[in-house]
């Protein structure tokens, strides 16, 4: 059997390991997912993403697993890093990933950045979803100090507390039961945001299935987008990850999100599949 | 520049880059190790171990950098997985593997587990080494309810704590300020065993310069022939680690102590050592 080619990818130390399966499906199970995500044992990723056959309207659609099996429907720096392996495929600077959060155009910068067109924000109680009509611009939901967190869809489910000390928040204690908190039917990601100008906000994510990782795309996206509603931010900002920094607009003229920031490979490789259980 | 190949090995989950020197040094700087060691932004592992040549008597020396940039003496799970290597290079099932630690001879079974013989263990306070003459059975050290445990060099120096209730020894928490107690002027391994039979340890390990894995295989040396020492084991033991089981042995005829346990290749993969900081 031949051996499985792989790249190793990141943006912002969000990392993932993209898979091709254009040609033809590899059949992954969960079990599977999980053992290439271990890092020890695997190759070790926080999404595993496979580049699947798009039809008409886009150049690939982009599948995001993560490692305890379930999907992703948007991930923002997935979606930056696929886009640049398209670009270089195609020779294009401007492709379309489509996802199951819809189809994402991404434009490659000369500098190697990508902006990837998150489209816009679902703000309604039903659109993200929560559990019961209510205002999305403030739950009534409390964790520890921090409290009333706005909600948005970016393809996932976002809530994002703002806070006056990001480093006093314990994001990995607070998350689990958070993510899994009865208001969000299908769990949410939980967003700790401390507005430092209205053009910068630092923030911690508690991603859904994920847990902490150093830079969640989307979860920035909705940071903007609900700081902006909040009166607390304008539409643009650098949102600061603990893997780095993302530039956020949230743009007037179509209403749409657009995300920027860095995108690399760490390696490629190969590996038996049949030696990780299926 | 060509791309730099490499190999990911593990044994129980202990988990290594193997990069190969023997026809030119990389150059690796401590900076580029902890690079190349980042799980997110590089390939990720507990040690980074380098094939270099031996000189006479040996068929590779082995270097075990650590991601904090020190030096590993011995790492019995890293010995393990290039002996492997070397045999499938060489067709042959007996090789020697040079270390700091000395020439660790070691042999692979038809059934892919390698035997690496681990040498005699270094008994003398100076040996281990510790910071003023004691006896190495009985150390005046206590760590939470933990006390006294016995001293003993695999080729690093270890320290074994003999525990009733492994599950109640907060290890990740005692293990930082043990590693660097003064009793040790070169740090040491932790061990908490807790003896289910005399022929069956359960252990965990805080590594020196690595921290908490899965399995330290030299760690398991040790601590069988503490928990001999202390009349709390036999000569041969199962030592079950979080990541597996290993097979170790004391053996009376010439003192040195054998491990025996799996291997595993994760994947190979290549990258650009230039896109890595120096």
């Amino acid at each position: 059997m031949p051996l499985l080619p792989f790249r190793k990818m990141h943006g912002l130390g969000n990392d993932f390991v993209v898979l091709d399966e254009r040609a033809a499906p590899l059949g992954l199970t969960p079990a599977r997912v999980a053992a290439l995500a271990d890092r020890r044992r695997g190759i070790g990723c926080d999404q595993l993403v496979s580049l699947e056959p798009a039809g008409a309207g886009a150049d690939v659609f982009l599948r995001i697993r993560n490692p305890d099996g379930s999907e992703a429907g948007a991930c923002g720096n997935a979606t930056r890093c696929v886009a640049a392996l398209i670009a270089a495929e195609t020779g294009r600077r401007r492709v379309v990933v489509r996802t199951l959060a819809g189809d994402l155009p991404a434009e490659v910068h000369p500098d190697g950045s990508v902006t990837v067109d998150m489209g816009p924000p679902r703000l309604g109680w039903q659109e993200v979803p929560l559990a019961e009509p209510m205002d999305t611009l403030r739950l009534p939901l409390a964790a520890g100090a921090a409290e009333g967190p706005a909600a948005c869809s970016m393809g996932n489910p976002h809530a994002t507390f703002f806070v006056p000390d990001l480093d006093a928040v314990p994001v990995a204690t607070l998350g689990p039961a958070l993510e899994r908190h009865p208001l969000f039917p299908e769990r949410a990601n939980i967003g700790f945001a401390q507005v430092l100008a209205p053009d910068r906000l630092r923030l911690v994510v508690w991603e859904r299935g994920a847990g902490m990782t150093l830079a969640c795309g989307s979860g920035a996206c909705a940071a903007l987008v609900n700081a902006h509603r909040r009166g607390l931010a304008g539409r643009r900002a650098t949102v600061v990850l603990p893997g780095g920094e993302l530039a956020i607009e949230w743009r007037a003229a179509d209403g749409h999100v657009l995300m920027t920031g860095p995108v690399a490979t760490a390696f490629t490789g190969q590996l038996d599949l049949a030696a990780y259980p299926a």
